[in-house]
């Protein structure tokens, strides 16, 4: 259990001892170098069988122990992941589609898909027996490690812009870290974790550069796979700011596949704001043949968690979904708040407008035929939308305020 | 699975064919007469055994079935219970506790504990072939209804006090149910629920009043014990606003031991505001010897999700809570305030203040010796902090506000 193989730098294919470098490969750097944990898949496929992480009896990640870096013994007592999948039959009907599945992970922990690679990497810091823990993100990161931190008792230093929404930061002066509000830009901020992690020696969770968040991240796809019976939806649509979250979500279905549990990858589709784009715009080059290399632009959503101008994750993300036949997808503003108020109305789920993301890719991909009728869909739905309640709200009736009386209800009703 | 036998006036002991009466004993009236619904306990305890629930393989309080009233196939798609309890055991061994547990069940689907009554209420609507539902509410309760309704594509209408907090209007509104802010006490909210429901037919979920609701919120006693591994804690401590939730949880613990999977139940204690404490003060007559009566005091605590002024199961509350050999007691919006700055930085758990009441009412209990040294104590926390993201934070530092330089953060740490 728990016994990664090796790691491999995702730009140069170099291999590595496991546990032998904390974050990227010496020689592409941290912007390319990414480093991906293997393990013996020929032997956990001889092992592993559909029922094999049922009879864990986990509702965490941890029943996905086998593949995982380390065993649970090393885990923080926040539980990560088991989060429900809905079939969302209605809407599948109206799209005209065969199947129609909603993942909340807005019922992590601390409200977020972070949680999936924060327990990973939090797990890594206490196997490697490191006092400290630090993380720059756009927010829901951040506060990820800030609980997580607060559980495991361990000192964590945060880095955020200072535009972050006010739950989030709520959220962090609640669990007792160490909070910069950094005044600059998420690649600023970005940066400064970096320079002041490796200077003080903290264990730093920030996306891309720790190879243990997509370890995290990628039991999302194993829980889809299980909790649709051991079946593959056609298609998985999810939000993208740094790349992390889709490149976990796509070692999930490759290693599936790998250790013979199921037949072929979905086909991920990414979806980003389109004023923060740069992952999209990377992809849309590859596809014309040109190199991925890490951009920089400007960044400008509401969608907060996706207002990525500096995408740390982008070579990885993009190899890893046109590997599954997947694309890129850009929507706007408008179309994220839409999509919000739908997933609420109809589903149930009330999501942060990056979450939401989602939905409004699947719409697009839908309209522009990328996804085609009578296809089996499932939509990432990434934060909780208490994480910034309210603004997206607008066009929406408030309440109706009246008095304690019957009388005053009537003209309200239309019954 | 399913098959309740009776309905039972908790007043007057009356008993009912099931599904024979939505709400309360047409004799004791909605104030007294709470319904409760039994079973074949006999049968049951022949057919459970500790691993039944595990089989059912459900994460969800669908797991429970057996001991619910209808079967899953009537369930809404939200998933509710199933929700994770923490092992604080530095927290513990500081408090001078054998044990302490923490259950967050604000990791709910709406972020509360109240998306367990809505999870078997809405199942009732549903199997009674209702058309749209209803339910008053200090906010939590309403906002999971919306939810619900959401979900289920049932229409909803909501009652709520015009002071509610902001998320969770956010909430309700993007759910796209009708609510109504109603200009009053929350007792008038109430009475104006339940008289239009009455008028326009809708399936009343409001506290007490609906049966539903504590079949429901009895499941955390049953998760609480199977995630024990089949033991209870001696104590269990629970924030208290209507009385309704308390009634659930003892129940919960009662059945356990009618079907023979428990020995005893746990000492359950309640913990109000003293601000809102109606339900305290009641327990208090009834501990002289007086009558428990149905009882309006003015009600002002932070803590807005227990401030009710005229708790709606008051008399199951008290005698539930005799009957485990438990207690009341009352903490200032202080102690709340600091409960859950507490909760946050020591377990990693974000609690809105009346959630965080239950820790803040351990620590008093333990202070007058009601809960004794090397106790095994576990704390109910029922909503999540993102549901009131902010205020009781004020005593707290905020971020530290710094450029994007490395030398500039150096001053900041002590390292």
């Amino acid at each position: 259990m728990g016994e990664p193989t090796e790691l491999r730098c995702v730009n140069c294919g170099q291999l590595f001892p496991p546990w032998s470098l904390d974050y990227a490969c010496p020689d592409c750097g941290p912007d390319k170098g990414s480093l991906e944990v293997l393990y013996n898949y020929r032997a956990l496929g001889r092992r592993l069988t559909p029922k094999s992480f049922a009879e864990t009896q986990q509702h965490s990640l941890w029943r996905y122990e086998e593949l995982l870096p380390m065993g649970r013994e090393h885990a923080v007592s926040l539980r990560s992941g088991g989060t429900p999948l809905y079939s969302c039959r209605t809407l599948a009907a109206e799209l005209g589609l065969r199947g129609l599945w909603t993942k909340d992970d807005g019922l992590n922990p601390t409200g977020s898909c972070k949680d999936r690679s924060t327990a990973v990497a939090m797990a890594a810091a206490r196997k490697l027996g490191r006092a400290s823990c630090s993380c720059a993100s756009t927010g829901n990161a951040a506060v990820s490690l800030a609980g997580f931190c607060a559980s495991a008792g361990m000192p964590g230093f945060v880095f955020v812009p200072e535009t972050i929404s006010r739950p989030k930061i709520a959220q962090l002066r609640a669990f007792g870290v160490l909070v910069f509000a950094v005044g600059g830009t998420y690649e600023q901020t970005y940066e400064l974790c970096s320079e002041a992690s490796a200077k003080y020696d903290w264990f730093n969770r920030s996306a891309a550069v720790n190879p243990m968040n997509v370890e995290g991240e990628k039991t999302a796809a194993f829980e889809l796979w299980e909790q649709l019976g051991g079946e593959l939806p056609e298609y998985v649509v999810t939000p993208v700011g740094d790349g992390s979250f889709i490149s976990g979500l796509c070692k999930g279905f490759r290693e599936l596949v790998q250790v013979e549990l199921a037949a072929s990858t979905p086909a991920v589709f990414g979806v980003q704001a389109e004023g923060a784009a740069a992952v999209a715009h990377a992809f849309a080059r590859h596809k014309q043949g040109q190199t991925i290399l890490p951009a920089t632009e400007p960044a400008q959503t509401i969608a907060d968690s996706i207002n990525v101008g500096r995408p740390r994750d982008v070579l990885r993300a993009v190899r890893s979904v046109a590997e599954t036949d997947g694309d890129f997808v850009t929507v706007s503003d408008a179309e994220i708040n839409e999509a919000a108020q739908e997933i609420a109305r109809r589903v149930g789920v009330f999501a942060e407008p990056a979450a939401a993301a989602s939905y409004a890719g699947l719409l697009r991909l839908l309209d522009r035929a990328d996804i085609p009728a009578q296809a089996r869909v499932a939509v990432m739905v990434t934060g909780s939308g208490l994480k910034d309640a309210g603004d997206y709200l607008d066009g929406l009736p408030g309440p109706i305020v009246v008095p304690p009386h019957l009388e005053a209800l009537a003209e309200h009703l239309d019954l």
